[in-house]
């Protein structure tokens, strides 16, 4: 049949047939394209508002009034002004944040500009919603174990321990919020460590695990205070009830008040704390945890203290918190 | 030079230059590969003891004897009696296990042939260090609370709360408890479901939102008893303190009795459940969820109970547990 067209005709059917076959298979690609790309954006946007909302899915109201649902940050400092700047002005813009008390321990009062600037940049910085209360928590003693003092008009259960040097996204600090409002009596935080049992040195003797150890086992029994989320119940109990001895050791060794506090919430408890995944950025590299010997001197933190609570209260564990919001799997 | 060779020396020359490329390249080979495999034996090894005692990272003693360090299985049941000899026989070897307590609720008592039968599969496959006891707890009325009845003599804070039909991976039960652990006033489990507000319905109406939603949004508030922790106050606390038109809503439409007690556990705590990450597998389908109208049901439940409490006391969260040792990245 096709031979005998003549010429034109022949041409013309071609002609029609690519036409045909190419607006065809635009249509089908242009089709699979829109599908595509309407998925990336639900995809995208499956935890903001718009997509859920179009199946019904409208989350409760918010309860960020309550004490329950804000929490305070307690920020230990130490002669960094432009980190501590950086930092308050970063953490005060955080949804749920209710006031930042800075705990400070330099012989010399805050200076009038440095309270001006940081009083400044909350009010520029806040939330519309909430207007953040800034705190000088002034000690006359330099000692590490200010950071853990009572607070006592602390309008909320939920205390945020950050060291000045760290900026962690808001959205971070958010989902710890979060993660501690399920397990509100134990620690939750970002910087697994493990203690474990020391071998060479015979029964009861104890070694401190670094970030190495948790990694390669997936075990620990302590976060680090300099971001972790605890009740405001236990800085309370850490000024009231840790042992004199500890205190002191911690005063004149300037180090390991964080474990300190760890043994005293699992001691209270008999519960692990909550390690939270995420990465935390630090501006300063200062810290005494840089220092030649630090782990040494952390494993005689914990032996010392073994010996001060008699026992050895931390418990293990191998839970790791995660989003579910950032999480397809089952 | 080598043009200037004759034949013989040239080609031994050629053959001892193949031959160390071969030898040189196959030794390199095998350094590769002997690396490889001593990666590969460490990392699939990481866990257990052997490459972490190399390392001197051995963990602490065992404290599973401590009322903390074990749990108890309450295992719904009716009428399914092979899924319930397979369920008994499966988690009677899973380790921390104390007890079992069969909920049993139909008009006759268990027929001694399955009593023999399980305790028969008790002793057998409890493990050597621990004689799991297996109770029945025999009740009089045919209802959904009868699962949450109080039990006076539960040696272990820690219920495992689980229905006949589903067998779980003694691992995974494990992790779950660890979770638990951290968290012992909230719910621990693997199914999670959310409440969402109605907005057709107008103010203070909701909706019951099942694993779809959960799984697009990220978003839950409660996880279903049929497999789940809770700490064993929460039976007194059901058994004393559910208000009675619950209770006989429940008896009456042998549903939701799930949700009644993540209704009391919030209420209670104000505190969020916990999602573990983990796949279950369901060996009948004759449960309630597969039959049409179920989601219709649970929502008229979930509005009920909002009547009766008086508010809505859920918390949603967006949590979810892994086990830090399945996971490599930070």
């Amino acid at each position: 049949m096709r031979g005998s067209l003549p010429i034109s005709r022949r041409s013309v059917f071609k002609w029609r047939q690519v036409a045909i076959g190419t607006l065809g298979s635009a249509k089908i690609m242009f089709l699979i394209l829109g599908c595509l790309a309407l998925t990336i954006l639900a995809v995208a946007n499956r935890n903001r508002t718009g997509s859920s909302s179009l199946m019904g899915w409208t989350g409760d109201v918010d309860r960020s009034y309550s004490p329950r649902g804000r929490y305070s940050i307690v920020m230990n400092t130490w002669k960094r002004y432009d980190l501590l700047k950086k930092s308050i002005s970063h953490y005060v813009s955080c949804p749920k944040l209710d006031s930042i008390h800075i705990v400070w321990s330099e012989p010399d009062p805050p200076s009038d500009s440095l309270k001006r600037y940081l009083n400044h940049v909350v009010r520029l910085n806040s939330r519309k919603d909430q207007q953040v209360e800034l705190v000088f928590d002034i000690n006359k003693e330099d000692s590490l174990n200010n950071r853990f003092k009572e607070i006592k008009d602390l309008r909320t259960d939920a205390v945020f321990s950050i060291d000045d040097d760290i900026i962690f996204p808001c959205s971070s600090v958010e989902f710890a919020f979060t993660v501690w409002q399920s397990a509100p009596d134990t620690m939750v935080g970002y910087v697994p460590r493990m203690h474990w049992v020391d071998r060479k040195k015979g029964n009861g003797k104890y070694k401190y695990g670094g970030w190495w150890s948790v990694w390669w086992t997936g075990s620990y029994s302590m976060v680090l205070s300099k971001i972790a989320f605890f009740h405001k119940k236990y800085l309370k109990l850490y000024t009231d009830e840790m042992p004199a001895s500890i205190k002191e050791y911690i005063t004149k060794n300037r180090n390991c008040e964080d474990i300190a506090m760890s043994f005293l919430v699992a001691n209270a408890t008999s519960t692990p704390p909550i390690w939270v995944k995420g990465k935390i950025f630090e501006m300063g590299s200062t810290g005494i945890s840089s220092i030649g010997g630090h782990s040494e001197r952390r494993t005689e933190c914990v032996n010392k203290f073994v010996g001060e609570f008699k026992r050895m209260p931390l418990v293990p564990t191998n839970m790791k918190a995660i989003d579910g919001r950032d999480s397809w799997f089952w």
